[in-house]
C-alpha cells in the first residue's frame, strides 16, 4: 500500500488490516467546509471549485451524482483519473477513454495535488478531492461531506430544484447514511480486504443482514428515507451499482446478487433510470479498477465476465408512494 | 505445481498454462481396464478393487456416484484424502471429519501409492485412483474410464438395476460426455486457471454458450440423453453441483448462477434428489479444497460464503418424459 509521509511518496508505509485480519479504513485529513455564509473561508461560487474523481470509486461517485442531480456541471469542473492504480497511486492518463488530464496543473499523479495543498501531508491519496482554485488547496476529501456541501450550499447556482437533504427528513437521512456505512458501503471492502476467515465471515454476515433489512424496508416505500430521493439513496446507490459486477465475485460478497433481491433489484434500476444518474456510471472503469488494482485479491488481474445486467429494465417502483424529485429534467 | 518425475516428488516440475495463458490439462498415464472377460488381466471381483478419492474433486466424484448408484459399496472399498492439498499433494488425514486413512498401506501422501504402482512414475498425482489389491497397482486414474468400468463391468455384483449406459443410448451418451468436457467440465478450470484475459474470456464464453445450450435442451427432456439417467448426467452433475458455490466466484464463472437457469437449476436439484446421490456430495470439502488450495487464484485462502442453496427444493422435473431408473431404492 502507498501513502504520503511528510510529503514524501512511500510505497511501504501503510498496512490496512489489523492483527485480526480486519480491514481498517483510515480517516481523511482535509475536512474544511464550503458554507453559504459571508464569513466562511470557502464560500459557494461558480467556477471556483474543482473535483478530482475516479469513475470507478464509489466514494467519488457520490460527488458526481450530487453534481449531476443538482445541475452543477457548469459550476464545478471535474477531472477523471485512470481507473488502474499502480504503485504510484491515482494517475492522469488523458489518452485513455473516459479519463482526463489534470486540467489545472497538468500533474502526472494525484499525489502531486496533495503535496501542493500541504507540502508536509501524511495521508492516503484518495478520491474524491474537492479543490479550491482560488486558494489552490484541497477543501475536503471526505465524500459524505462533499456530497452534503454540493447538495446544500450551492442552491444559488443549481439548475435543478432537487433537494437531497429536505426539511423534515434530515435526521432520518443522517441516520441512514450512518447505518449503511459500516455494514454496506464499507462492508464490501471489509469482506474483500479481510486477511482472516473470521474477519471475512463477520463482514459478509453483517453485509447481507443489512441488505436483507433494506430489501424488506423497500417493499413499501420507494426510497430509503421514505417517499423522497435523498442523499441516503446516493450513498446506497454507489455500492449497489457495483455489487453484482464487482463486489459479488472480486470481494466474495456472493451470497446473493442484488438483481436477485425482490426490492433492492428494482430499487437499483429505479435509481439508475433517474435522470442524471446513468451518465455518472462508467462500468468499464469500475470493472477495470477493482479487478486489476488489487493483486492481493485477484492476482491474475483478469477482469471477470460478470453477470449481464440491464439497468434499464422495468422496475415498477413508481407505483409505490414517492415521486422522483420534480426538478429533474429529461433522461439523458 | 507438483508432480512425480521418475518416481521423485518435484515441486517445480509442472507448468499448467501455455504461452497464451491457457490452462492445459495433462493426460493420465494409468489406463488399464477391468473387463468382464475371463482372459482379462483385471476382472471384476468383489473385494479386489479400491478407490482413492477426494470428496472435493469433480472427477473423483464421478466414480463415487457410479459406486453409489450401482450399489457397489460392499464390492469396492474407498478412502478419502484431505480436501486441502499442500506442497506435498493429496494427503491422508484420518483425524479430519470426512477423511480417512489409507486403509491399505497407511500412507501419508497419495503419491506413495503412485510410486508403489510404478517406481519410475512421471505424472501428476491425481484422484480418482482405481487400485487393484491383488496386483497392488493402479488399474486406472482416468475418471471417465473408471465410471464406465463400474457402470458396465460389475453387473454381477451390483445391488441396484441401474444401467447408466443403456442399449440404444450409448452413442448419444459418448457424444454428450465428449461435448460437455471441454466447454463445461474442463471449461471452469480453463476460466479459473487462465493467466491471460483472452484465455479467460474464451473459456467463459464457451462455458456459458454450452450451459445455455443444455439449459434449452433440458426444457423438454428430463436428462441429457433424453428420458434416461445416464453417465452423461453423472459427468454434468459433478460440475453443476460445484458451480454456484465455487466456480462462480473462485473461478470467476460469474455470468449467471446455475440456480438462476430455468431448466439447469431444477435439473441439478432433480439429480441431487435421486437416491444415492446426496450422500456423495460433501460441500464443506468442496469449498475448503478450492478456496484454500489455489493461492494463485484466491491468495487469502478465505472460503467464500457462497449462495445459500437448497438442493432439496422442489424441481417438478418428474412431469417431463423420463423416469428415474427403476432399480433405485429409497432416498438416503
Amino acid at each position: 500500500m502507498n501513502m504520503l509521509v511528510d510529503g514524501e511518496w512511500r510505497t511501504d508505509a501503510f498496512e490496512s488490516t489489523n492483527d485480526d485480519g480486519e480491514f481498517e479504513r483510515q480517516t481523511t485529513p482535509f475536512r474544511n467546509r464550503i458554507r453559504d455564509d459571508p464569513d466562511a473561508r470557502f464560500q459557494p461560487e461558480a467556477g471556483r471549485y474543482h473535483l478530482y474523481v475516479c469513475y470507478a470509486c464509489p466514494w467519488a461517485h457520490r460527488t458526481l451524482l450530487a453534481r449531476s442531480l443538482k445541475g452543477l456541471e457548469d459550476v464545478i469542473s471535474v477531472d477523471y483519473v485512470d481507473p488502474f492504480r499502480d504503485e504510484g497511486g491515482w494517475q492522469f492518463t488523458p489518452e485513455k477513454a473516459g479519463c482526463t488530464e489534470d486540467s489545472l496543473y497538468g500533474s502526472d499523479y494525484l499525489r502531486e495535488l496533495y503535496v501542493e495543498a500541504d507540502p508536509d501531508a501524511t495521508c492516503r491519496v484518495t478520491v474524491p478531492v474537492l479543490w479550491d482554485k482560488h486558494e489552490e488547496t484541497i477543501v475536503n476529501n471526505e465524500s459524505a461531506e462533499i456530497l452534503r456541501m454540493l447538495d446544500t450550499e450551492f442552491e444559488e447556482f443549481a439548475t435543478s430544484d432537487v433537494d437531497l437533504y429536505p426539511e423534515g427528513y434530515q435526521e432520518t437521512v443522517d441516520q441512514i447514511i450512518e447505518d449503511i456505512y459500516e455494514p454496506i458501503n464499507n462492508g464490501v471492502y471489509r469482506a474483500g480486504f479481510a486477511k482472516s476467515q473470521d474477519a471475512y465471515d463477520e463482514a459478509v454476515t453483517e453485509l447481507f443482514e443489512a441488505l436483507d433489512h433494506w430489501n424488506e424496508t423497500l417493499a413499501d416505500q420507494r426510497y430509503l428515507a421514505g417517499d423522497r430521493l435523498t442523499e441516503a439513496d446516493i450513498c446506497m446507490f454507489t455500492t449497489l451499482v457495483r455489487f453484482d459486477q464487482v463486489y459479488h465475485t472480486h470481494f466474495m460478497c456472493n451470497k446473493q446478487f442484488i438483481h436477485q433481491y425482490d426490492n433492492l433489484g428494482p430499487y437499483l434500476r429505479d435509481l439508475y433510470q433517474t435522470p442524471g444518474v446513468a451518465k455518472t456510471v462508467e462500468m468499464s472503469h469500475i470493472k477495470e479498477h477493482y479487478y486489476t488494482t488489487h493483486p492481493d485479491v485477484t492476482p491474475t488481474r483478469i477482469i471477470a465476465a460478470g453477470p449481464d445486467l440491464d439497468f434499464e429494465a422495468p422496475h415498477d417502483r413508481d407505483e409505490l408512494p414517492g415521486d422522483r424529485p420534480a426538478g429533474l429534467v429529461s433522461p439523458q
